[in-house]
C-alpha cells in the first residue's frame, strides 16, 4: 500500500462530505514576530498588546490573515495538490481572534462540483472552517478551485453551483467581542484618518514596495504548513521557477496598504480574490487600494469600510486593472475584495 | 594573549576529558515557529499542544532534531572547529522532551581517540551530553570526527577506540514519560499508516522536495548557535561556496518524511549517520526512507520502527544508496539511521 | 487629502517640537530567537534565563541592539524618511533592559537645526526616547540626519547645534538594576578574558565572517518596523541595489565580537558611530575592536569597558580604520564606539 498522499481528484469528491485536514497548529508569539518580519505589517492593533487592550482586546490576536493563512494551509493536502487553479474566495468571515496559544484546525465542506465540459477536470466548492481547541469557527471561508480528474472514466457528478454572496452584507459582519475604538489613539496608530475620512470611489496609492526573495516567501508558507510543491521545488515547474504563494501577495499587499490605510485595522470580512496573474522571486511588488463601501456597526466607536487591495507589480499605474478586453492588465497580481474595521 | 578561540587541536585531547561547552540557551515559542518556518515540519506532536496533551505529554516539545541541533552547535566552537571531517554518529538517545522555557548546556567527554599514519591529524571520539537546568541528561550522543594536529612533532596518544554498538536495542531506547497512543487521533496526524502497517524492507519515497536556499541554511544554523565558519562565510572555501550545516539536511529529509511516515512521532535514538556528499545552496533535497527494524515498547500503544532516511538531490532514484564500488552514490547526501515511535 | 506620509522636510521641524513616534510594539521570545537566527548572537546573558538570573536579571533581556532597533525603527517615517544621510549618533545610554511582555514606543525631540549653505537641505538633531509600557524610559540617544526641505523659499530657522558629549563619562553609565557578575561563569559565557585582562589600545580580531543576503536584512529590518524604502525596493536606486540598515550591520559586528569579547555583556552606552561606506548584499562582514578606555562601576563585580567595534569587508585589516587624508578607507562599513559592563 503506498503510503505517501496522491491528493484528491475531481471524481473523489462528492457534495456534503466533509473533510478533516490534518495537523493542528498551536500558533503563539513565534508566529507573531514572524509575520511582522516577513510582511512591513504595522497595524497596531497586531503590534501592541497595549493598544489592543485600550481597544477592548485581551491582547493583540495574530494578524487575520495569518490565521487565514493556517486554515488555508490544512486544505491545501485534500484539496489544492491536484488543483490547477485556484479560482475564486467568497463569503470570508473572520468570527472570533485567534490568541497565542490557541491550537487551530481546519475542516472543508464540498458545496459545489461541476466538471468541465472537456471531461478531464472540474471546478470544486469547498466551505473551509477553521476551529480553534474549544471548537469554536474562528474563520469560515469559500474557495473553488479546478481540480483535475485522475480517472476519466469517472461518470460526471450532478452540477451544484453554490449560491454564493458577491459581497457580505455589512450586518452580517462580526465585530470581536469587546471591540470598542471610542478612545482610539489616532498619533500611536500612525494616522489621523478616520472612517468618516474616506469616501467610496477613492483611490489610495500605497507608496511603498518590496522586492520578493525566494527565502522569505518560503519561510512565509512554510510557516503556514502549505505543502504545494510548486513554491518549494525549483525542479517542479518547466522553468525552474517557484511560484509564489498567492496569501503571501496578500499579506504583502495588506501590510503594504498601512500607508494610507493604518486605521482599517481589523480583517472582518472577505468578499472576494483574484490572483490576477502570478508572482515570483525578483518582482517589487506594491499596492493601492479602492475605497468600495462604507458601513457603521454596532460596536462603540467602530466603522466597517470595504476596500479593494490591488497588488502590483512596481512601475503599475495605481488605479488600473483591467484592459479594455476585461481582463487584468499583466502588471496586477492580486485583486482582493474585503472588509476592515476602522475608527469613526 | 590572544583573545580569540583558536579551537582544539588533535593534541589537546586526551582520553577522559570533558569538556565544558559554552553559552548555555533557553529555547521557547520562537524557536519552535522557526523551526516550523525552515522545514515543512508537521509531525502533529510538535505541531499541536493539544495532540501532545492528548498523548500523555504536558505541550508539544521543542522538536528532537532541534533539541539535537541546539546541544551539537555548542559543541563546534571546542569538538569542530579545526575538524576536516564528520565522520560517524553512533549511541544517540533522547532521554527527555526539551519544552518552552528549558536551559540547555552541553559537555563532551571524550572517549576515543586515534592518530592517523600521516601524523597530520586524528579521529578524536566524543560522547556529548545535553543538559537542562535541572541537570537532567536530556540527550545523550557519540561523535567522532577528524581533527588537525597543530603541534606536528606532539606525541601519539596511545589509541582508543571505543566499543560503540551498531544499533541501540530496542529495550534501551527511553519513552518519554507519560507517552500514550492508546488515543491516538490519526486523522488529525495526517495518515491512517500505524505501526504494524509498515514492513521490514520497505522502501518509501517521500516525493516532495525542498529547493535550498543560503539565508535559510544561514538562519537556522546560527539559530543553534553553530559557528563554523564554512557555513556562513562565502570567502572561506576557495570554491566561494558556503557550505550547508548537515544538521540542516536532516532536519529537512526528515520533515520532508512526514509524507508517508506522518506518524513516525518521535525520534528517540539515532544509531548512526554519514552525510555522504556535501550540500550547497541551489540544489533541491528530497528524501526517501526505508524500514529497517520494528520493535514493541512498554508505553501504551507505542511501537517503535527503526528507519534509515535518505536525503538525496532531486532526480535520484528512491532506494538507491551506494555503488558497486561500496561508496554512496554521487545524489546521496545523508543515510541516516534512527529510532522513531509510532502508534500501533 | 492625501492619506499616506510624504515624511517631514526640514522646514518642518522647529526645535523644541516633541514627535511621538507611531505604531507601539510588544516584544517577545519570538524576537528573541529571530534575533539568535539572524546574528550569530551568542553573549550568555541574552542566550541562558539561567545566566541572567544567574548576574542577578529576572531573566534574559531583549539583546540590547534589539531593543535600540525598535525604537530606532519607529522614528523613520517621522525623521528620516525624507533623509539625505544619517549623521551620527551621541549620548545614547541603555536605562532599563527590556524584557519579554515589554511594549516599546518612542518619541522624538527636536534638539538642533542647521540648514546647508546651499539652501536646499538641513541638518536635524534630535533626542529620542524608547519607553515601556510603564512610560519608563528604556533608552535615549541623540541622533543627527540630513534632511531635504521641500519648500527651498522657507526661510532658515535660527541655527541651533546641542553641545554634546563627545564620550558619556563612565559615572554617568546606567546599570541595570540587581546586576551583580561577582558569580560570573566564565566557563558558560565562553571566555576566560576578564575587564583586568583587557588594556587600553588592544586590537581584537573577531576572525569569523558572514556572507550578507537580502532576505536576512529584510527580515531583520522589517522586524524593526524601519520602513525606509531603500532596504527593502530593489527598484527605489538607479543601481538596483538595496542599501542595507546600519544597524543590521551594527548587530553583526556586535555578535561577531564574541570571539574575543564573549564577557562583555551589555550595552549601557552609546558615544557614537558612523556608517563609514553603504553595505550590500554580497558583501562578507567581519569586525574587530580596539579597546578605548575602562572603568570601574559601582555594582558587584561589574566594570565597564568602552569599546571602538569596526566592521569591515572580508579582506581589511583589522586594525586599520581611516586613510593618510583622514577619511574611512574603503573597506570600513561602521566605526563603532560604546560602553559596556563586564566581569572584574
Amino acid at each position: 500500500m503506498a503510503k505517501t498522499n496522491p491528493g484528491r481528484f475531481f471524481e473523489d469528491y462528492k457534495i456534503g462530505d466533509v473533510i478533516a485536514h490534518a495537523v493542528p497548529r498551536t500558533v503563539g508569539e513565534g508566529e507573531r514576530a514572524l509575520y511582522h518580519a516577513l510582511y512591513p505589517a504595522r497595524h497596531a492593533l497586531y503590534s501592541s498588546d497595549e493598544f489592543a487592550r485600550d481597544s477592548g482586546l485581551p491582547e493583540s490576536p495574530l494578524d487575520d490573515l495569518a490565521a487565514f493563512h493556517v486554515v488555508f494551509g490544512k486544505t491545501v493536502p485534500d484539496v489544492s495538490l491536484n488543483a490547477v487553479a485556484n479560482l475564486g474566495y467568497a463569503e470570508g468571515k473572520w468570527l472570533k481572534p485567534v490568541f497565542a496559544g490557541d491550537t487551530l484546525r481546519s475542516t472543508s465542506e464540498v458545496i459545489g462540483l461541476k466538471e468541465n465540459s472537456n471531461g478531464k477536470s472540474g471546478v470544486v466548492y469547498v466551505r473551509t472552517r477553521g476551529w480553534n481547541q474549544l471548537d469554536e469557527v474562528v474563520l469560515d471561508y469559500v474557495r473553488w478551485v479546478m481540480v483535475r480528474k485522475n480517472d476519466l472514466g469517472a461518470p460526471a457528478p450532478e452540477t451544484v453551483i453554490p449560491d454564493l454572496k458577491k459581497v457580505i452584507p455589512a450586518g452580517e459582519l462580526v465585530i470581536p467581542e469587546g471591540l470598542d475604538f471610542s478612545n482610539y489613539d489616532f498619533v500611536q496608530a500612525g494616522e489621523p484618518h478616520r472612517w468618516g475620512d474616506y469616501e467610496v470611489g477613492e483611490i489610495i496609492d500605497h507608496v511603498d514596495g518590496v522586492t520578493i526573495e525566494e527565502a522569505e516567501h518560503m519561510i512565509a508558507t512554510r510557516l503556514w504548513q502549505n505543502t504545494a510543491k510548486v513554491h518549494f521545488d525549483a525542479t517542479f515547474r518547466p522553468d525552474g521557477q517557484r511560484l509564489i504563494y498567492g496569501g503571501h501577495v496578500i499579506s504583502m499587499a495588506r501590510a503594504l496598504s498601512f500607508n494610507g490605510l493604518a486605521n482599517a485595522q481589523m480583517i472582518v470580512g472577505l468578499n472576494g480574490g483574484a490572483h490576477a496573474n502570478p508572482c515570483f522571486s525578483g518582482l517589487t511588488v506594491k499596492a493601492w487600494s479602492e475605497v468600495l463601501d462604507k458601513a457603521e456597526t454596532t460596536a462603540p466607536g467602530v466603522g466597517a469600510i470595504r476596500l479593494r487591495l490591488v497588488a502590483v507589480k512596481a512601475g503599475a499605474e495605481p488605479g488600473q486593472l483591467k484592459g479594455e478586453d476585461g481582463k487584468y492588465l499583466p502588471d496586477v497580481l492580486l485583486d482582493l475584495d474585503y472588509w476592515a474595521l476602522m475608527p469613526m
